[in-house]
């Protein structure tokens, strides 16, 4: 491709609105260009990384046996009505509107159920499983608040693939097929990843992993073990119950805490760790009107375990102000669980603790070297709360640490949430009439495009692996124009290099100084750049740059082609 | 790909609510199913077709310099109110919506908003021009009657293209350019096409032209000359003035006509042919409340025609029966043109007639031997109607002949329509600010795959061409799990065809008698059949059967690879 006849549109200033890297250099660099908020246009440059990205993924679907198809963008209110999630998908992510006769219609966030629907009519033996359908298409999220380029758009590419079973045991063999699938994908760009245990969220089924690319600017917080394999989303991670403390129980003290509410206050007041400190969160209950939960002052709750306990209501609902005050007698931050007249849910690690510090429930006031059995009870232990760093891995290899990470994929056991409501059944073979079981399979591909970028940059710009980068190599001939020879090697190289599947970009702008290419070339990232001059020609040479390890090297201009087919190659192998 | 490891979903019934053949076709093929009103799944087989055409127009545009981009299929109000086609874009065609902050949106039917305000941004010299853009994407119009499966359906895939030029002289080589572009990739698919002049619509700007596959299923109607290349839509098509007739003029006579209100029944009642009568009609004035037009009984008025005229209101509209009745004394079967005290038009057919019989003005009258001058006058002398079969070509060569067909691209010389509005300038060569001069190419893609079908089939199915069929051969092999000798040589064969890249289908599937794999694969239009049976080895041979042809060939075993691969890239190239 010659510059002079393509649309390279980098940009000097950092653009305002971007505030993460990959943001900042796909804005910068001209791949996309904003049309309104989280909806972009992909131009020339940042489609062909796209389209090199979807192409990895089509090859690895294809491989693992997945079938292509394509479903539409715009979904029929029935589908959902008949699954359920018209009413309750994301609470407001589903963008909903009406055709011109009134119907009712959404844009596809995610196709559950037009696949079902699909599977349904088509699917009608178990002979036709198991089966894998998958499609790479635009999806739109009508997300609140759209940010971080591509990593959170409204407007999005996908790749959802859908597999049908005639029992549990074979969507687990698809399942283990289809995250060792993505691990290959993810290793052919050449991503830092961990798959992860993932809550299943509003798609549902028994169990999820996430695929999260590792990068600070990541939304999600990763827990993974010092010593193995162990990774789970934070708030999937178990923590373990601690042993019980063993100090001697000591006499129970009413002091006072004048204007001390937190949990920090109380601490910094009492000149006591934190983690001396018990809270008392009171939720809602389903059978009883409230539930108490007690958690160590310097640990998180987490919702999700929570609400899981049979006692706690669903979703997770926290009391107001006023019926803390009711219930307790006293404010939020001068609550405990002695003489409370409530179910009491202990944290593992509040259960293990001895001569530990509540509120009194009596406002300004709180209770010192209280004691489990003497002073309170509890009703059960759970685990209740976000793991920390440092906690021993679930595993029981090795200690908690954090990372963060982008979520590029996450994959379901669906089971038969939506095969049984909406209908989607097989014979078996015995001739038995059986509702399907289900996964799902979901990769973010443009998202990847950015998760790339996160990964792969440095302070002069992008740094693409060979496989997905716009071009494998730049030619930058130096005054092609006062020098007939540095003209005539150009052509030469760049015509031999296409002829050999090169994807070669000669830089032929006329009205640019070759300073200005290197920097297009850099931001740009790829991956080498070949600079043709009249004083190397005078030594019979070319140079070639790594973007990489920014290492030049001189070629002898008859064997340049030779070797820069060699170091493409080997590059794209890597 | 093995049947047994694939998705084939062919139905033995005609399905219900499919109309033409392409759609009947595409539904038990099991190419697509319907989802909702207009829009569908592409299962498997039908996404192979669809991915082959796109590879095709990939191809081509590439060829002609096209930069392959994506816009976004949702896109902000804004844009569309700044060009002025929010409110008046096909009268409702246009999906509009508002999304969580209110703010109004629209699912993209097409993208000149989105380039032009792009190409503002991103081009500003006139060394950046030209420059076509195009994307290959799904655009959604809420058609009113969506039918035909994918010939008009509401969700499509559509390749568009948009040109940005300094001057007209440029577009109008970038022009022809795609014009010739659009005939390779029809001829590529073997399609037999039109080229015809086009009204712009909508879309605006001062040239077009359409592609039309023929068909009679089409829902366009082609004048063509017998004689030229000459080709329009209908509407478009010039009608020429005939020479005036010569005939003595006869005294005009009243006479009643009692109960003959159409041109037929007046026809009729007098026993003369509706060419020898004129039919007026009452239209809106621009700066006079009406204007009458004064057609041959025989021929059908053009709106676009009449609204081109300057007298003549924009949009054309009738007059109202009372309307009539008050401006002409008389109700609509009996008005004319003597004595009406209105400007008056006539189509050139009609001013060049002499003894013509028109309404008298007076129910249930008609006056006969009317003549021009002596009798009345016109105002002006317009093409005012459609060409009809056995006009003169407008090219002077040839007769006019009409044929059907389906439109499945249209490329446009906008001009500045867009560009003006949006104000998308760029620096001409002496660094003045000029508004760029644009073109757009717009090319049906899912809508082809039911062109093709329209073009290609017989009464046993579908017969794709090979370069688009859904496979290039497929295998079947008769019982071969009774015969490890009929099983060897169909892996072996299989093996090899895929090892050089032909796309076989293995029909392995289990509990299908050959009868019904047979039937499948014509109803499937796959190019090829091999038949592999115990009864042929015994001969050493296997047995070819042409789709298109239905010959069978036998081909001895050894060199049965060899001969599939030479006819299979033989009928790749025609």
């Amino acid at each position: 491709m010659k510059a002079s006849n393509y649309s390279i549109n980098t940009l000097k200033e950092m653009p305002a609105d971007a505030d993460i890297i990959s943001h900042q250099l796909m804005i910068r660099g001209g791949l996309i260009r904003k049309v309104a908020s989280g909806i972009y246009n992909w131009l020339p440059i940042g489609l062909r990384v796209l389209q090199k990205i979807e192409h990895i993924i089509r090859q690895e679907m294809n491989t693992a046996g997945g079938l292509e198809v394509t479903m539409p963008v715009v979904q029929p209110a029935e589908l959902w009505q008949e699954s359920g999630r018209w009413a309750q998908y994301d609470e407001g992510m589903l963008l909903k509107f009406i055709d011109r006769h009134q119907r009712e219609f959404c844009l596809g966030p995610t196709h559950e159920e037009i696949i079902t629907d699909l599977a349904k009519t088509e699917l009608n033996s178990h002979r036709q499983l198991p089966i894998n359908f998958y499609q790479i298409q635009t999806k739109f999220r009508d997300e609140t608040r759209p940010r971080f380029g591509v990593l959170r758009a409204r407007e999005f590419i996908m790749k959802d693939a859908y597999s049908f079973h005639i029992d549990q045991e074979s969507l687990e063999h698809t399942y283990r097929v289809m995250h060792d699938t993505y691990a290959r994908i993810l290793d052919k760009m050449q991503l830092t990843f961990r798959a992860v245990d993932a809550d299943t969220g509003n798609i549902g089924g028994s169990a999820s992993m996430e695929f999260h690319v590792l990068a600070d600017s990541g939304e999600d917080k990763i827990a993974f073990s010092t010593e193995s394999k162990y990774a789970a989303n934070i708030e999937m991670a178990e923590a373990l119950s601690p042993p019980n403390e063993v100090t001697e129980i000591e006499p129970i003290q009413e002091i006072a805490t004048p204007n001390a509410r937190t949990i920090e206050e109380v601490s910094s007041y009492l000149e006591t760790p934190t983690n001396r400190l018990i809270k008392t969160l009171i939720v809602k209950g389903r059978d009883t009107p409230f539930v108490a939960l007690a958690l160590r002052g310097d640990h998180q709750l987490n919702p999700l375990k929570a609400e899981r306990i049979g006692i706690v209501s669903q979703p997770l609902t926290m009391a107001t102000e006023e019926e803390v005050l009711s219930v307790c007698g006293a404010s939020i931050g001068s609550i405990g669980i002695v003489s409370l007249n409530l179910p009491v849910i202990a944290d593992r690690s509040a259960a293990a603790m001895r001569n530990f510090i509540c509120g009194a429930n009596k406002n300004g006031y709180h209770l010192t070297n209280v004691n489990w059995e003497r002073d309170t009870q509890y009703t059960n232990v759970y685990d209740l709360r976000d793991v920390a760093e440092g906690d021993p891995s679930p595993d029981g290899l090795g200690k908690i640490k954090f990372t963060r990470g982008i979520e590029v994929g996450h994959i379901f056991q669906l089971g038969q949430k939506y095969s049984k409501k909406m209908n989607a059944k097989v014979l078996d073979a015995k001739g038995i009439s059986r509702v399907m079981t289900m996964g799902c399979y979901g990769m973010g591909v443009s998202r990847l495009v950015g998760a790339v970028i996160e990964q792969h940059h440095d302070e002069k710009g992008i740094l693409w692996p060979t496989i997905i980068a716009p071009f494998h190599i730049v030619i930058i001939p130096i005054n092609a124009h006062k020098s007939d020879r540095v003209n005539q090697v150009t052509q030469e190289v760049y015509a031999q290099l296409i002829a050999n599947d090169i994807e070669a970009l000669l830089d032929d702008r006329e009205g640019y100084r070759p300073g200005v290419k290197f920097m297009d070339s850099e931001l740009l990232g790829i991956p080498y750049r070949l600079v043709i001059s009249e004083r190397g020609l005078e030594h019979n040479i070319v140079e070639i740059t790594s973007r990489k390890s920014g290492d030049t090297r001189s070629l002898p201009v008859a064997r340049a082609t030779e070797k820069i087919i060699e170091l493409v190659k080997e590059s794209l192998n890597q």
